[in-house]
């Protein structure tokens, strides 16, 4: 009777409903609005012909991601950071995640010079933005490729694996996977894990919020996450069609 | 066959299709998805039981607005304003009117010493966002007051009338309603007009983009947004039910 | 027996006296102070030859403005803006404003590959700053352009027309036109009118600050307006030589 | 024959005309524009009836003051501060000498716990402008302090002695008083003082721009500091009669 | 022969050389100078009898953390973080880092309401000086614990046990300990270990610079990882002897 | 027995010991600590291949510097400037006093198109940063001027002089050398003396703290700086050896 420890009543390895909807908005090249339950982001992909000033010249592409949450799409409403005039250590430890993951399993030099910019917002949140913004921005970034494939300007698409990411903690004593708010609040353990769709680490960043963990929690939550994640390349794939 | 000059093939006094969509996201006190064709805008409001300091005391209440556009609902990407660290004049701009035109129709008197925070993001846009805005952000507001009332916070709605807001303009020597963005795009002058329900006007912002404009042309672009802010009145209505 | 009903004593149709002194600092190509009563502006043209980026090889000027009151122009001191590190947005939504109408009249591609780049400083406030800044901006854009002339830079003005702006509102149920601070702040509606030396509108933006307006007050102010732009137009003139 | 080697073919000695006009604008406690030759500066002084956090409840006041330039006030345009978002260092070193030479002739003590801010707007600049600065402002700050004696606020001055300044300079080898714009910028060493009414020295910076400065030089430099000084001195007890 | 394959010749699980020297600047209450090799870092902890606004009457301290790095602490200058006017999301994820690391270790409520401030400041960069950092904090913080127990601030050490971190990484495809900035700049894997002195986790912060990672080579990391803070653990005990 | 007088029992004209240390850390082309008694600055100087934009073309190098302190090294925690997001008007004030110090002896054209940047970073304070930094720097300067002619970039040295620089004040009514920040706190005038080793005087930067002060005390100051600097010249000259 696993499930009773946990306030949402899910398995301690079951995944929230997942739901992964293409083409969500019109203009970008790719637009991925994605759901982890509650949780909801809108990653899009541009396409831009040009490389940041440090790449210029040296034959390859570069993607990189930006993160924000809507004021209010949270139980208290966060000041914007536009009005507060600077994005917080939070957000932007979280966007340069993003961006490694991305870049991860992207090959650089096949993707010519040009840049594909993620953006992840958060329409409405619920624990695992940033795991549900990974797991999106993967469907905007494969989509942003398939644009560029379709119009030519490459010939061979530089997507070397899938990635996607979810959150895996102990709650209770008991090692759960795909925390939400209310859970990710009141846990020991918090660990974000990234994995490709093969199967490797692309990052692993876990914090004892509470007491120190042991490596025997640490092996349980790495399985929780293989598992978590072997579920989100099945369910990006289907999207994918 | 007065159609035949938009580029959009509406009637000169045509909407596009309006949709107001009430409950979109689950915290804020009010939360509506507001469509004029393609332009989607998310308005939520938040209430917070403080006022700013230069109202501490003076026995009324605030309703204050903002707005942003993610980097990805307009055809190329914009730049994040939060990760410039400041709002662009134009969003300034754009958020002081529609604080604005929400305070011309509440008593903050009656709202006691509280907050009612608007924020205004665009998903996607087609032209009109600041129109579009306000129209959506009248019933956040209108639910956030009735979740005041349900809570016993106030006994009696504030609210003095309804507010909504459209665009007019002269597309290739026509007056026109409700421009898309091809149109404002190539048109000559841009009013942006906000009305309450009682038909008053709250704010007449136009603009000569192109040649100065005559006052018979003032006068015809005033009818037609008069026509279709009854409409928006309407829709509003519709979705209050 | 109008007059009684305003602090200023002026009858509902009467500017405040009209000063506009050339030449008044030695370094700018246009250097203009103008006076509008109590409310003084310092407008300066400098002419740069170049322009912004987004302009560079498309054969077009550019014309700009960039706003400001000294920290105490006005009864009690406001933060410098340069102290603070940011520009209010009132400042912006004047700056852009004067800009625009400014750009109504002058044909940039005759301009040439060149920027003119409009201070309007006020050294005094008593309402109408904004529009103040544009009547006497108007005039020293007309001297940067004489300058160009006069220099061979251009052979032909580039100028199509004249601009000069007033404010109108409602006081006290009355339509009074060019209203100073006292009047102004206590108002129900606030309307800035841009026209231009032949009578075409360049921009309207009216307010209600406190009840809505009505259609029939709409039309009494811009009457007004009319009116008292063309007693400006005579004044720039008469400045002009 | 010594005025051959000055470019404005004053003699080592001489001033340019001093003007300080009081009243300059309505607003302010003490307005005071301040010329020497071209240069002009608008210095006014604002009372306060508070003290900054560090100050609270110590039984003392304080003076401060903030310097700016206005965008065309030199020969090229200057970007504006306020857009640029800060403050140059070289504003910021101006404004912290001008403060600095007014706390040192008042009590601020016997000032009571209130402030006196002092802005300092050069409109017209041609070398001198922060030795202008502190002569106008004394006198901004003198009117402030009647206001305040007139007012009931104190009963007794705080000011304990007048202060003024000039710029002197080594200029082709000769050392000479009051450097405009253009001797500033061709002179080997170039010097700031500020002295009391009583002749004591407040303030000296002195830089060596090309070869560095003997013991000769500065001791004739300081001579015709003093010189200078007492008859700014004279001027600022004319203006304040 | 297994040293053969690192830059540095050292063993795949051996330490630079680490020194540890107390009381290196004489303000602060807690100061120390850590090296692991040529990386350099300054810690200091200074005791404020404050709490930030957010924890005030809840009757807790509060332990933080800030980072920086001298502009040519590195190969390469850098630019100056306070003259760029914003701390780099690099600086922002390593001094949130070292403060989660540390108040870990600490009972928040012995404490009592007061705050213990971190700098960590880098003189000399070669690789790993966020590890650095948090084994030198550590000692620091214990210094100024100490201050307080001296000084009958706290009757009790709020020290709940000690902590220490070190990378290690895939160098070749052979997992290393603790990398110098050679080493780094051509690993497959760098991943952070803080652990405390009872052998629990804090943090994990493992990224795949180029090829993902396995389970296999994440449980050999980790042992190294083990090790090395239990010799780091002895060294900082020895310091503080 | 004047040095009864000195709360750091030196002789009125006895500067504290100075210790001047090269090569302190490893990357910068030079880097040298320099104390003053208490006070500790590292002063690097770094050799980029660039000039500044306003440079560029104009056959001559640059000299610049930037001046910071960590935030524990003075008595109470100072806020980091890079958290607050600028530097102080002191900061700024100081380090363009230490770039004019050092232009002020070397031939820029002789440089060649490069720049050096000085870097003073205060380990530790105890009144007289800023003269100490300039000391300093000038033997990191030297370091990089050696390098260069070493790796051939320059045939010969630009340095036309060296320079130094001391603090004098005069405390309890008696002319002192070289104030530390007891005695810099209670002091009557404050006066920062540039010098270069020839004698000649590149800046001097005197403020009246309480009362005024005289010519003579003036002339009395001058005379110990002199003595001061020659004493710090032969410092540089051994440590340059």
């Amino acid at each position: 009777m696993q499930q009773n420890i946990r306030p949402s009543q899910r398995a301690c390895n079951q995944l929230r409903p997942v739901e992964i909807i293409r083409h969500y908005t019109k203009h970008a090249e790719g637009s991925v609005l994605v759901k982890f339950g509650d949780t909801h982001v809108l990653c899009t992909a541009s396409v831009d012909e040009k490389v940041p000033g440090f790449l210029k010249g040296k034959g390859q592409g570069w993607v990189t991601a930006e993160y924000g949450m809507l004021p209010r799409s949270t139980g208290s409403r966060m000041d914007r950071e536009a009005a507060r005039g600077k994005q917080s250590g939070r957000t932007q430890e979280i966007q340069r995640l993003i961006g490694r993951s991305l870049r991860a399993i992207i090959d650089l030099e096949k993707l010519g010079e040009r840049s594909i910019q993620i953006d992840c917002d958060v329409i409405q949140a619920d624990g695992g933005t940033r795991t549900a913004s990974i797991t999106g921005a993967y469907v905007a970034l494969h989509d942003a490729i398939s644009f560029l494939l379709k119009n030519g300007k490459i010939s061979e698409s530089p997507l070397k694996d899938s990635v996607a990411a979810i959150s895996v903690g102990v709650y209770q004593g008991t090692p759960v996977l795909d925390l939400d708010y209310i859970e990710d609040s009141d846990c020991d353990t918090d660990m974000n894990v990234v994995m490709t769709g093969k199967g490797g680490f692309v990052e692993i960043q876990g914090t004892a919020e509470g007491e120190p963990f042991e490596r025997d929690a640490m092996n349980a939550m790495l399985d929780l996450a293989a598992h978590g994640i072997q579920q989100l390349i099945i369910e990006q794939n289907k999207a994918l069609g």
